[in-house]
């Protein structure tokens, strides 16, 4: 298993009328969260698009348990539970202080610049593979 | 059953540097098609805020089956299948030209203004009841 | 002079916890009003970035008169007063109603896809020259 | 003169297909940079609102020297120089390293949550009238 973590801090810009977090937000913190864990494992996503790939959503699923709001601190824990194979399912909890108010996954593959299926990349297969023994 | 079509021609804005339309975007989308579900059952969303209620988003799900362009013209198909109860689950289909490029559902269930649970609004259930007979 | 009109109709997404439209999507609807405006003279922009050009956004200014709100059926008039050089100037007017909710203008240069500056394309000198005569 | 500094790392939901940061971000960095500010003359935004104020943005003017590129570390320099009066003037420079590459600046004004004109809050005031001297 691959675990990150990180924070963000609510924008007033993510806020909507309902005086809550926009639920499409969420998907951009996923993204932060994601780029942390891709960090972490010492394949920054800017190097993966420089060599010429590229990691697109392909599914998501959220699952909202409690408000956000403006000027709150989230915890954003991302997670990778399974070895990743053609298909990479990331998973995220997000916490208010130690209250869990969102859960969710992503589901990605790899492509090429110009848009075709591709395996992993050796160096994310090398990176990742010794968290799943 | 009730369902509403509208579209929405995709911004700049809603592109991201893959070329393609950030995948946050399409929540706002699915946002657009629920809005013109509910004008044509004869409940704007904004009468229904401004009669004391909101209609938060519990629980999203999408699938990305291919990616939309900027400039494109999406259409949205919004669904709802099943009679509304405490939970409204509400589904899209968005399609370039004949194409399906997404699909997802959206999970809801009313709130009054103070965030407390509460049944659909009666004018809500008069006006989708004979839609599920 | 060359003007535009097109409109957009608020989203939830875009409104903030004030209750109005969060400041910044303002720039996004000068940007539907521009493509409107490209897309009456002649040279959607689709075709100016598959011709190898593109119009990024060098300056903008906004004035906000009254705020907009979800819901609100925005009226946009876009402008150009002078004729374009190698530098471009577009104005807009927002309207709710009759009444100017937003003024504002951005500046633009071309520039080719490998962003060193240039002349405007040739196409939409002869396309717009005549509005200036 | 009050000046606050911080910074942002640009999120993928930032950029556009132009592989840049699309240019109306930069109004919510704006806000990042003023929430900051608040924050440290010790006033921060959302205790500002629940003692009943809001502090629209009434003007933006953006001027975009450079490009910002997805994955950059921003630095945020907010300012006020002018002691505020009804109407707050407030400047921001972006930098990436040492690099200016976004100078712009908001305008508002204090409103009641009714949305009525009205004077600064007298704690408003108070912490910031000494940087004035």
């Amino acid at each position: 298993m691959i675990v990150a973590h990180t924070k963000v801090r609510v924008r007033y810009a993510e806020t909507d009328q309902m005086g809550i977090v926009y639920h499409g937000v969420y998907l951009t913190w996923f993204e932060v969260g994601r780029i942390i864990l891709l960090d972490e494992i010492g394949l920054p996503y800017r190097e993966l698009e420089n060599a010429g790939y590229r990691l697109p959503v392909l599914e998501a699923n959220l699952k909202y348990l409690k408000p956000a709001y403006f000027d709150d601190i989230i915890k954003i824990e991302t997670l990778i539970k399974n070895r990743p194979s053609a298909r990479i399912k990331i998973e995220y909890h997000l916490f208010r202080k130690d209250e869990l108010i969102c859960s969710g996954y992503t589901g990605h593959a790899f492509i090429t610049d110009k848009g075709r299926a591709t395996r992993p990349p050796l160096t994310f297969v090398e990176k990742t593979s010794h968290h799943f023994n």
